[in-house]
């Protein structure tokens, strides 16, 4: 298994500023890993109220099962979250395990356990002993601190190769409020399956249902536009927290989704998102290169999105761009099977912006080293013009390398 | 790139008997490869009926269009494959390709250009220059012969490490008749795309229309039920032919679907088919284990199908499969993501019959030591049950290995 940073990595953790009524406390429960941390508290100012979207799966994990509940009142005490153990797929002693780790961490947190949001990764059909978090949550809460985002992001990673964060300062009405960001990716643990985990935290008075629909809206785009391995976990989690404390500086309680005010709130939201899931392909397990596909001309952004998704998810093209092979070729393939409108005759073809084919052909002016040279760096475009309509959309992936294969096949031990 | 033939290979070729009314010829005709033959002719007798199924792709290549045009007349007089260019995303020059390579072997065969069936594998996006035909046709058809069969399968390989044949003698009334069939499979050559091409020949006298029928259903469950990564070719082609020429030995003809006195024939045909489907899966590339993915207990055998196919497809369970890993977690999550209905709490999920999960958890006597025994075999059996029905269904698959991104990433030189 490899442990080296993902070559894609960005240069260092970002400069995230504290939000106000947000206190965060890490530990290391010894769930699975030795010698690093893999508990998250995270303490809310009453108020605070949270939005989630959650993974598509039919078999979801019991954590996401309690999230799912609890979202109806819009309200939010407290966040925990391990690493190590999923908690997915272990019948009622997952049940049992979520209820008590949200009464041990409603005491330490003075909150009710229907405010506890959970959210776990790592190993699954293993029962999780939440008696763990007993001896570690009451120290966690008593230590709780602003800030310290890089520990978050750390806490909650699995085999990501590097902390993922982000965040924004933005204002509402004249009042600056901060958006911060922690996501984990597809780092992955034999014999687990990735999970996708974020959380963002705001301090701005926003109510819950104008929450959830900015969470629902910037999703599509960001979160739902990247794929590794079109693998879906059943534990994926997104979570968002809005403390209102700026409104004791003066920020306007949000209540309408409409509220012109939102505009530069929103993105900055969309952004932080959209930079969060972009990390998440450039860890993808296994990762050499970051690939962006565009769709463009298709019947419908759907459509696009549909196209797009298809090629991002060909093993046959993944394993092109990890050879550094402009294969045009099986991106017609993948366009084709994608079952949404297209004719191949007017189809064009672009990497890095070189044409390489154009109206169902190879492209007369087709020049090999130029597009080698596109292959060889670490950041490609590839794009598809379908010629049909004005439907456009981008998704994000990464390559299919042999490092992916013996993360994901090695022996169990 | 890999030559060794795969270990799930069969240990010979099989004996396969000769079909009345068709001649075949190979020959080397240098359109891609080296010391090998790369074209195959088959010649019809004057009223030999054709059926087709092709592949799904809104990108088909140029010689399936040609083919699915032909098909109506329900009549065939000569097949032309050529392996190393798959005139696929050629534009008009594959039109013209097709055509020509079809006029040089109605003129070779005697009969008319629009009784020519054509496919071709290989290289895409490279004109394919049919005047390399016109060197080698009339010497294939003045040197036609019956059988052959080893030849013929031989001749339409790209990098299939073997040739794959099957063959059954059935009864048709009292009369028996031969069906014969080849197929190649997902062999792969840089930086070509992977394509099925299958070919089944009987001296039945089957009308056209009785034969779609006959084929339309029998794919469904033999080459529709084989994945090897979820990506389908542009020039996927089945072609059945019936020559008709044991009516004069006394076989019935059969016009209508209903005859009962196809049973036997079906049978036959079924068996020949799902025989090639099976040593395509047995080929895939970098193949180290055949995989047969049965799942029970479904809604209904649609849903069966779509849940084992998000299985088989899944790059996670594939990957932990070459690893030697029963990891049942994986197979939770590809039965979550096939969005078809299913219960985590009552699903089961044996490996090669042994039952390492029930009823939404790990199985309470789950035998680390058995399984681990299980998984070491060349060939293994994955079953899920669902608990909600009566639905079931069975599709093959292999791993995925090293040795697939070795293949497919290769550098194009």
């Amino acid at each position: 298994m490899t442990t080296a940073v993902s070559p894609l990595a960005p240069a260092c953790f970002p400069e995230m500023p504290e939000v106000e009524g947000v206190r965060v406390a890490t530990a290391a429960a010894g769930i699975r890993y030795a010698g690093r941390t893999d508990v998250l508290l995270a303490l809310f100012e009453p108020g605070t109220t949270v939005a989630g979207v959650f993974t598509q799966s039919k078999c979801p994990s019991a954590p996401v099962e309690w999230c799912r509940a609890r979202l109806k009142s819009g309200r939010a005490g407290a966040l925990v979250v391990n690493s190590g153990n999923a908690n997915a797929f272990t019948g009622k002693s997952g049940r049992a395990a979520t209820k008590l780790t949200a009464e041990v961490a409603a005491k330490a947190a003075g909150c009710r356990p229907e405010d506890v949001y959970l959210a776990s990764t790592g190993v699954i059909g293993e029962p999780l002993d939440a008696r763990k978090f007993d001896t570690v949550m009451d120290t966690m809460a008593a230590g709780a601190e602003c800030g310290r985002w890089n520990d978050v992001a750390s806490a909650i990673m699995t085999t990501d190769t590097f902390p993922k964060g982000a965040a924004a300062v933005v204002r509402l009405g004249s009042t600056p409020v901060t958006i911060c960001g922690v996501a984990k990716g597809a780092g992955m643990i034999a014999p687990d399956m990735a999970t996708m985990l974020a959380f963002v935290f705001t301090d701005a008075p926003i109510s819950a249902r104008v929450l959830q629909s900015l969470l629902s809206h910037s999703v599509v785009d960001s979160f739902n536009a990247v794929t590794i391995d079109g693998d879906t976990s059943t534990s994926d989690t997104l979570l968002a927290f809005a403390t209102g404390t700026s409104a004791a500086r003066g920020a306007p309680k949000i209540t309408r989704v409409a509220d012109p005010r939102l505009a530069s709130f929103r993105k900055g939201f969309d952004a932080v998102l959209g930079n969060l899931a972009e990390q998440v392909a450039r860890d993808g397990e296994g990762a050499r290169k970051l690939v962006e596909v565009i769709v463009e001309g298709a019947k419908s952004k759907r459509s696009a999105r549909r196209i797009a998704l298809s090629i991002a998810n060909s093993p046959l093209v993944k394993t092109a761009i990890a050879g550094e092979d402009a294969n045009w070729g099986r991106v017609v393939m993948a366009v084709g099977k994608a079952g949404e409108p297209a004719d191949r005759d007017r189809l064009s073809i672009w990497f890095g912006g070189i044409r390489v084919a154009h109206k169902g052909e190879r492209d007369p002016s087709y020049n090999e080293a130029a597009v080698s040279a596109v292959m060889q760096k670490p950041e490609i475009s590839l794009k598809v013009g379908l010629g049909l309509g004005h439907g456009r959309d981008r998704v994000l992936t990464c390559d299919l390398t042999k490092e992916y294969v013996a993360i994901n096949g090695d022996y169990r031990s």
